[in-house]
């Protein structure tokens, strides 16, 4: 999920693959090469076994405002590798006596760090942000189950120089239809034309290297409740950076959101929802809020049905130095997080066990059937995703509800409450 | 739908944009302008009303690997604003005293051509295929119901100059979960970008006008059983023709293709149905069916799962004299389309009542998952229509099923029936 512009799928993929053959040779077993320092350390990381190939790397980044797409892809293309259990060949480890590293990547001093001193309030943001989302998602899942009653699955996979994912997934539950909370965390290298295009909206990437290190990290969550009367919910917090070719930090960025989509409107919980997000941006910035609350309805827009996704809540992106210090922004991002299970618990407490007919159970499955609408064809992250080869899609299309329903010319009857959801739909209300 | 490559969508639609704005005044209020011929036929032709601003009209053509996407741009668009009711303003019409032709559109031409003769085999083509299909479609809708036991709801719409839309839907049915069957005729104009861009394909486009007039009619159909056991059916047939300004055929092409997607193989099925459109195929030209089959097989092709959609059938698109004489090609498209039921019919009635499991109707509706991915995500046709304000979306998504399932990595058993499905779409088999 990225920002407001129509997609560009197509050109960025085009594009992406032009980029990605050209400046980062990925062939390791080649026996000679000169390359300049970043690309020596590329080959030599470590991090990814070889692609079969025709499948392209996670090194796909191109255009700023496909940079979210490129979180997906890259957390599914490392998903996937990890999914694969390849292990890297002798030959490209650093211990193997192959090429040998002229510095560590990031992803090595991270594992480094980590495995010397922890992570502290002074490690470097990519650890706390790991640290933090990693702690995050345990609670969320922890909390949710005591919901429903029943065990998320967990799918865990580590990789020796750090990076991996969680993959926590409920499904058919007592209280909720389909669950997921996913984590992500992925090191990999941007080559040269991806970087001029991010430079639009972070000046300090380096326009005059050839590739520069990336970590990403996040923590994403769909949940689809079976009851009509309680509403599906989203969010999803990530943190971007680049490194130098010393290791150090070179440009960040934080990006986010929650939002709610109701099949049934209680005006309660709607109030509920964007009072305590909005409580937790107040705290931060006073016109947080109502900046990320309009982003949030113009994003989640389904447009050609000229309705939002649901009533909103907030997103944001390209969060850096020129909004506010990054210890400013993990706090604000840190706040946004925290407020997601105050923000939803008292609504589906409130929502699991009310009575429905048929008939509202049927307007939720129409509901649901624009949801699939809105992730399969505007929601940027998914298209770019599935438009890669390589990717796990499972990863992908686990926002997906368990099941929809599309019905040929359906009307809400006038004056009903399936009408007058749809009517706030078409016309963003401000709740608080 | 349409050709093999990667959509362009997004640059078409942004080709579109500029392209339409420019060459063709549409602001028939204008009191006065200086325009070439074909410009002021089109002002005065009273084919549409003005369009509400933002709204990109029906001539909204632009690369030859979009035309069929283009085709259901111009169905929906032409649906919706027949739809809406919007009558052209007095002094759009051609009685009116406004702006006078200085010779008549080819929609214009066609009315009075039906009015005074009728349609005889000396008719334009134009006229032929809109009969074709008309008529077609009634003997389709006829069958299908005599299948069913219940009616198709069918709406009609006419435009005193020619042009309009037929659409039967079938919802809940005793045998069909969802059946729809739909005629578009529609009469505009191709702007100079389009037109320049659709020679790659067509020579006989000539490169030095304005603008061209164009002619589009087909007819499309989706079939979704109820039973598991009973494939879904898809068929398109589509003819397309631009005119000079003497109102004489420019250029011409046909495209179609029929396609199958059953949950569960029933081998001797997919044989029949390949077997009766490959006889089709066979009686015009003996490279056609294996031609057309491939074809298929690359369409209809879920690339982000690495299976196709179902078991294939034929697609071709860009048929024109280049290929064989016009008689020659519709009278293959009579036979293709003609070969319909005979295809299908027998697999229906021998599949509709068959008994089923509660696990098969799950599997079903996961395949059903499947069709939604391809046509939200693959189709561009579908997402052409999508991208553009203004079109008719009920339309466009009844190829949807009624109910669809996502279900985190499932995988069907060892040595299943399921598996076997799997297996066949992952690599396409020769069925005759």
């Amino acid at each position: 999920m990225a920002a407001m512009r129509p997609p560009t799928i197509d050109a960025a993929l085009r594009a992406c693959t032009r980029s990605y053959r050209s400046p980062v040779c990925r062939n390791a077993v080649q026996p000679k090469h000169s390359l300049a320092n970043v690309q020596r350390r590329w080959i030599s990381d470590g991090s990814r076994p070889p692609l079969p190939p025709g499948v392209p790397g996670p090194s796909k980044v191109v255009a700023p405002k496909t940079r979210l797409a490129v979180g997906v892809v890259f957390i599914g293309t490392l998903i996937y590798s990890m999914a694969t259990g390849d292990k890297p060949p002798p030959s490209q480890t650093p211990a193997s006596g192959g090429l040998q590293l002229e510095s560590p990547t990031i992803a090595e001093r991270d594992n480094l760090s980590k495995r010397e001193s922890g992570v502290t309030p002074s490690s470097p943001m990519r650890l706390r942000m790991e640290a933090f989302i990693k702690e995050n998602q345990q609670e969320i899942v922890r909390a949710l189950e005591a919901v429903d009653g029943k065990r998320f699955q967990q799918d865990k996979w580590d990789r020796p120089n750090g990076g991996g994912g969680i993959t926590c997934v409920l499904q058919d539950g007592n209280v909720f239809e389909k669950a997921g909370v996913n984590i992500s965390v992925v090191y990999g290298a941007l080559p040269r034309a991806a970087i001029s295009k991010m430079r639009a909206n972070h000046k300090a990437l380096d326009p005059d290297v050839e590739s520069l290190e990336f970590f990403a990290a996040g923590l994403s969550l769909v949940l689809h409740p079976n009851n009509p009367m309680a509403p599906t919910v989203h969010f999803n917090y990530r943190y971007f950076e680049t490194a130098n070719t010393d290791g150090s930090t070179n440009a960040w960025w934080f990006g986010g959101g929650s939002d709610l989509t109701p099949s049934y409107l209680f005006d309660e919980d709607v109030i509920h929802f964007h009072r305590t997000i909005k409580d937790a941006c107040d705290a931060h910035d006073k016109d947080y809020y109502a900046r990320f609350k309009k982003w949030c309805d113009e994003y989640f827009s389904v447009k050609h049905r000229g309705e939002t996704r649901g009533v909103g809540g907030i997103f944001f992106d390209d969060l850096d130095e020129t909004e506010k210090d990054q210890e400013s922004l993990f706090a604000f991002v840190q706040s946004a997080l925290g407020a997601f299970l105050p923000s939803y618990l008292p609504i589906i407490q409130k929502r699991k066990d009310m009575p429905y007919t048929d008939r509202e159970k049927q307007w939720q499955q129409l509901r649901r059937g624009r949801y699939v609408e809105f992730n399969l064809v505007h929601d940027r992250g998914t298209a770019f995703g599935l438009n890669t080869p390589g990717a796990r899609i499972e990863s992908i299309l686990m926002s997906l509800p368990l099941t929809a329903r599309w019905q040929y010319q359906h009307e809400p009857d006038k004056g009903s409450r399936e009408e007058r959801l749809v009517n706030v739909l078409k016309k963003p209300v401000d709740w608080v």
